[in-house]
C-alpha cells in the first residue's frame, strides 16, 4: 500500500472527499513526503478518496513531479499553470466538495492540540474557504499522523542505514577536529561528509565551551577551545533522518565535575531507554530519567530544561510528538515509532552536556539504533 | 535606525499597536531577520509601536535570543515559557489591543495579492483571533515590504561581498569537476566551500544533460555526462544572499545549436539589464529580453517558461516580487532593490540553458554585481 492509498483509507474513515496539501516555497514538508520531489513554487496536491488524485503545479515544475509520481507508481493527473490567474479556475472544481482535509492545526496553543499538523499558511487557508464556501474543511491531523508517526519496515531499514552512516562519520571527529578550527569549520566538514551520502537533516549545532550551554546554539565563527565540544547533527538519506548528539572533551584530563555529570547523564539515558516500549505512557522514560538525575544530585528542573526526545523520521522533528515528563499520561508509545533519547544538563556560562541516541519503540524492548560512548571521548 | 525602529515607523502609519511574528519550526524567516538568531521552537516576537517590544520564547532558547538582541542594540523584554500551558496567559496581554499586524497574506491566489507576506500558519492565525476576539488583525505586508524590498547601503555592501565570494568559488568549478562525478558530489563540494564562509542560500541545483531541462531539478546521484552542466547555487553570509546560475559545456567542441542558444540568451540578458532602473515598470526587462529571443528565432513562450528574475536579499527568494512580462505595468522598480536576471531556454529531454546574474537597481543605470561569461565555459 503506497502513501496515497494509505491516505485514502484514512480519508474514508473521516468521511472526507480528499486531502489537499498547499505548499509555497517549501512551506509544507508533507509535499515532498507525498510526491517524492522538492517543488518550490506554489503547488497543490489533492489526494482523492476515490483515487482521482490531482496535482496543480507551475509549468516549469510540473514535468519533474509527473516523473517522480510515475517512478513511485502513483497515478495522478498533473495540471500545469502558467499564471496565478488560472488558479481559481483550476482549484475550484477540486475543492468544491462536501468535506476536504487541509493541513491546519486545531488548538495549537494547547499541548494536546494538533499543532503538529499546522502547515498551511493563513492566507491560503482563507483563500480555500472563500473559493469553496460550502465545503467543510477539516484538519488533516489524523491523516498526517497515520502516515508518519508509526514507521513501515522499509522506513525502519532506512533509519538503521542512515544511523549507521552517521555514526561512521561521527566516529572520525577526533581524527580531524583540532583546537583553533572554528565551530563553522567543523560544521562545514561534517555536512560535506553528509552531503556525499545525502544531506544534513538540519543545520548542525557545533558548540564550544560555554556555547554548549545553549541547547540550540547557532554555530558560529568562534574557535574551538580546550573543554567541552558539543555536536548535534543528523543526516538524511532519501526519506529517513538521523539526529545524534555527542559531547566531547577537547584536551586531556577532563575535570571531575564534567566526568561526573557525563556519567550521570549516560546512566539516566539508559534508565529512560527501558521505557520506550509499546503501550508505555510517553512521560515515563522522562520521569525515570529525571528521577535518576535527582538521585545523583542534579537539580533536573533547573539543569535539564527541555524534553527528553522527539519523534524522528522523514525529518529530524517528525510527526509523533515529544517525549517529556509533561506529556499527559494518556499518550502512549506504539511499536515502530522512532524517537530520539537526549537528556542534557546545562550550566549557563560554563558548559552543557547532551547525549542523544535514536531509538525504535519495540513490543517489550526498544531497539537502540545508536549508542553513545559510556565515557567521554577525548579530542 | 534599526529594524525595530523602522517597523515602528510603518506601524504608526498603519495605526497599528504592534506587529506580531509567530514562528514554529522555522516557519517564518522574518523571525531571524528581526532577532538575528535562529530559534526553532515556538516563539513570538512583538514589535510594539510604542517601543515596548516583547519576545516569548521557550526556556532553552530564551537566553540566546536575549544575547542576540543585546548585540544588535535592540531593547526588548524576553519572557521564557516552560510549558505551552503558559502561552495563553503570556500572549493574551500582548495581543489584546486595538490593531495588531500579523504575517498573513490577502488574496494570495491573485498575482496582485500579498502572498509574499503569508508566513503565519492557519492554526496560529485562528488561535490569535480566538485569544483576542476584539483585536483587529491586519496584514503585516506593508511592514515586511518596507523592511526588506529596498536594501540599505550596508545590505548592498554585504551583497557585493557575498557575490564576490560566490564567484570566486564558482570560477574554480572547471578545475575540479570531472566526468564520472555525480551531481551530488558537485553539490557537496560546492556547498562545503560555501559553508566555510557562511551557508548555502538554498539547495544547489546541479543538472547534467537532460536534467538541465528542469529549471528546478532536484540534484541527484546521476553521473556527469559530456554535454550541458547547469549549476544554480547561492551563498549566504550573515544577512545577504547570492543566487547565480552558470551553464557549462562538459567536453570539447560544443555543438552549434548550444552555442547559438547560449549566445542569444547572453545577449537577451544584456538587453534586459538596461531596464533594471528606478521607476521602470517591472515587466519591461522581461518584455525586451523576450523580444530579443524572438528576433533570434526562439519561441520564448514555449522555451522560456519562467519569470526573468526575483527579488534577492536576506533569502534567495526575497520580498520585492518577481520580474516577469506578466507583472502588471503599474509595478515599478525602486532604486536599491536587488534582483536576479536569469533568462533560460529549455528543450525537454535534451538540455536547458540558464544564465543568472545579480543586479542592483540604480537611478539611470543598474549595477551588475555579477557577470556571466560571454561564451560558454568548457569543462
Amino acid at each position: 500500500m503506497n502513501k496515497f492509498e494509505k491516505a485514502q483509507e484514512v480519508l474514508r474513515e473521516l468521511g472526507g472527499d480528499g486531502w489537499l496539501i498547499i505548499c509555497v516555497e517549501d512551506s509544507d514538508i508533507n509535499s515532498r513526503f507525498m510526491i517524492g520531489v522538492e517543488s518550490h513554487a506554489r503547488h497543490y496536491i489533492y489526494v482523492a478518496a476515490d483515487g482521482n488524485h490531482k496535482i496543480v503545479a507551475v509549468e516549469m515544475e510540473a514535468p519533474m513531479i509527473e516523473r517522480s509520481l510515475k517512478k513511485k507508481g502513483v497515478k495522478a493527473e498533473v495540471f500545469s499553470y502558467k499564471s496565478m490567474k488560472e488558479l481559481d479556475g483550476l482549484l475550484s472544481p477540486i475543492v468544491t466538495k462536501t468535506r476536504v482535509a487541509l493541513n491546519f492545526g486545531e488548538n495549537v496553543l494547547s499541548p494536546e492540540g494538533t499543532g503538529f499538523a499546522d502547515f498551511i499558511n493563513a492566507g491560503d487557508y482563507l483563500s480555500m474557504k472563500k473559493l469553496a464556501p460550502q465545503t467543510e474543511f477539516i484538519s488533516a491531523a489524523p491523516i498526517i499522523g497515520a502516515l508518519r508517526a508509526v514507521k513501515t519496515p522499509d522506513e525502519l531499514k532506512d533509519l538503521r542505514n542512515v544511523c549507521k552512516a552517521t555514526i561512521e562519520i561521527l566516529e572520525t571527529i577526533p581524527d580531524w577536529v583540532k583546537v583553533g578550527m572554528t565551530e563553522n569549520d567543523i560544521k562545514a566538514k561534517l555536512e560535506y561528509e553528509y552531503m556525499k551520502l545525502g544531506k544534513p537533516s538540519f543545520g548542525s549545532i557545533v558548540a564550544t565551551g560555554a556555547h554548549s550551554a545553549d541547547p540550540h546554539h547557532n554555530t558560529s565563527l568562534k574557535k574551538i577551545e580546550q573543554g567541552v565540544l558539543l555536536i548535534d547533527s543528523g543526516l538524511q538519506i532519501d526519506e529517513m533522518s538521523s539526529d545524534i548528539t555527542r559531547t566531547f572533551w577537547v584536551g586531556s584530563n577532563p575535570p571531575e565535575d564534567f566526568i561526573k555529570a557525563y556519567t550521570a547523564l549516560y546512566e539516566a539515558k539508559n534508565v529512560a531507554t527501558d521505557y520506550f516500549t509499546d503501550g508505555t505512557p510517553k512521560n515515563l522514560p522522562a520521569l525515570k530519567c529525571r528521577e535518576h538525575l535527582t538521585a545523583k544530585g542534579y537539580d533536573h528542573e533547573k539543569l535539564f530544561f527541555h524534553g527528553l526526545g522527539h519523534s524522528l523520521g522523514f525529518v529530524a522533528h517528525d510527526i509523533g510528538g515529544g517525549v517529556s515528563w509533561k506529556v499527559p499520561e494518556k499518550y502512549k508509545f506504539k511499536e515502530n515509532m522512532v524517537f530520539t533519547n537526549e537528556p542534557g544538563l546545562y550550566w549557563r556560562d560554563k558548559w552543557g552536556i547532551r547525549l542523544e541516541d535514536d531509538i525504535i519503540v519495540g513490543k517489550g524492548k526498544c531497539e537502540q539504533v545508536t549508542k553513545v560512548s559510556k565515557i567521554p571521548i577525548l579530542i
